[in-house]
């Protein structure tokens, strides 16, 4: 384990300069019904607003970005179910980069093609019988590329916390500070950078990570103190946030920093998605919705009445399945 | 016509400034693949994520503003399909007054249940049938009410122009001037006060109204020189921007500001809306859709490869009808 090379409350400033006019600064949106449904005061930070459609651009810009100019045309090679995909395809154009992204056949069509857009060359794999990480890996030393890791990296990390920071400066632009917040939690790359970056500018803020059932790894890893993993196969909607397991950097900075994992149902997450959805008018995928979804639906009692920060974290859905949670199913 | 009062860019200008802290700075988004459908730059100004889901909420706490405290305890009294009425029922609550909007049976539920929520009072009426002018004069009469017109009022047209000082400032911001905005347009209290503002802050920015097919009453007008009605009983799914005919006032504005119409067909709204999930991840109601819909399906050739601005003026919709929408119906 890296520890020695853990990133920083610094590294997370550095890193908004660093990306300062090439993300979007995503607004913060509010309503009524939501504080109504929560028992709290509700801010909603919107990533889903985001170029890519998510908050991994700004990791993936981060990373690229620490890649010398003579390595550059080797390109990257990523291995995600889509929104570090697209990210990472993102930040390849914008520094001219080739990447290659390896994503499950089964990943949702929006992000497949988010990625092509981006001129992104995709090598899908079957997620029962390969291995994306050996796939990445041979393709990688092949091309003599490098492999942008989904979390477990300093400039990931680093990246992912600038929408903390944002997050902070807009609510103190509207005169508040957040008593707690919640974001969704997969590897945990955004959860971590996230807490770096209030550790430094609101540190009375307590952060929590919102995680589906069944991929509650970072909820008992938090209690246990050790990394625990999920039991593989279970299902969940929440494509964007299933991983086996908190990354040990991740899970080094979560452990200090993280105040605990609510754990929310997919019917939860469907009902959030639906409640952004009438009363923010943005789209959330459900992934990207299981921190509002833990907010709405499982709020702890001594959280009730606080001022909630819920990072809505991405909208890439693919229509016609948004079409049928909208429809209630 | 009351044409000694009509509003002037100082009046938007001085409407921003009341406005402050009120409402939203909403954000302006784009995506490439909106620039390839274009074959422009787009920069789509959202106010859909709007208070209230529309930029009607700016030209109704201008008005409410104006009345003094010693009426205020009478109320006010408007008539609405939904997103006037949304903004008048907060713009009320805002100011601790009593609301009574006169809406039609048929208006889209999530309208109806977003100004119950802001504590206003609904009275339905037939469309077929029955006067809203006259039902709701009747009401104010009998209360002392105030009723507050939609569009052809001098402080909603500023009040609603106040999105065009802030779109043209975000544009500058990003080192960038318009040269075209095209906005929905029904009564043209938007449209108007937009063209106000750009008048005073980007000049150079040619005003365009879209509507759909059947309701061309602008487009038609513009063209007359002369205020152009509808014929009653066309159809449309762009329930905002059904109006019978531009205002007196904003007809003023309009046909010495707006370059001109730009006509579009239900499946073309749809194709926006369609668009608008996809790329921009917001929730867009059909008439709030409607100058997207001009820019991606029928931008006039002198346009193409220019920089053109779009107002999504709302995402009010009710959730089947929108996943209808996005299955392909």
């Amino acid at each position: 384990m890296a520890f020695e090379s853990l990133p920083t409350h610094s590294d997370v400033v550095a890193a908004a300069k660093r990306l300062s006019g090439l993300v979007r600064k995503t607004p913060v949106l509010r309503h009524d019904a939501l504080d109504a449904l929560a028992g709290a005061r509700v801010f909603v930070k919107a990533e889903c607003l985001q170029e890519t459609g998510s908050f991994k651009i700004r990791g993936a810009t981060n990373r690229l970005l620490q890649i010398p100019e003579a390595q550059r045309a080797a390109g990257v090679v990523a291995f995600s179910s889509g929104n570090h995909a697209q990210g990472v395809a993102r930040a390849a154009r914008l520094l001219g980069m080739p990447a290659l992204i390896v994503m499950p056949a089964d990943a949702p069509a929006v992000k497949v093609e988010g990625v092509e857009a981006d001129g992104g060359e995709v090598r899908f794999y079957d997620r029962n019988t390969e291995s994306r990480e050996e796939i990445a890996e041979q393709i990688a030393s092949e091309r003599g590329a490098i492999v942008v890791p989904s979390f477990d990296d300093p400039h990931i990390i680093s990246g992912q916390g600038t929408a903390g920071l944002e997050f902070t400066a807009q609510m103190k632009g509207a005169g508040e500070t957040l008593d707690h917040l919640i974001t969704p939690a997969g590897g945990g790359g955004l959860a971590s950078g996230l807490a770096l970056a209030l550790e430094g500018v609101s540190p009375g803020t307590r952060v929590w990570v919102a995680e589906p059932q069944g991929h509650d790894d970072w909820t008992r890893s938090l209690k246990s103190g050790h990394i625990e993993k999920n039991a593989p196969g279970t299902r969940s909607i929440c494509d964007a946030i299933l991983t086996a397991a908190p990354g040990d950097m991740t899970f080094a900075i979560g452990h200090r920093l993280f105040s605990g994992g609510l754990v929310v149902s997919d019917p939860q997450v469907k009902d959030a998605m639906r409640a952004a959805f009438r009363y923010l008018r943005i789209v959330t995928e459900p992934g990207g919705a299981a921190a509002l979804a833990a907010a709405l639906a499982c709020l702890p009692d001594d959280m009730k009445g606080r001022k909630i920060g819920i990072v809505v974290s991405g909208g890439n859905v693919d229509a016609v399945e948004y079409a049928k949670v909208l429809m209630g199913g």
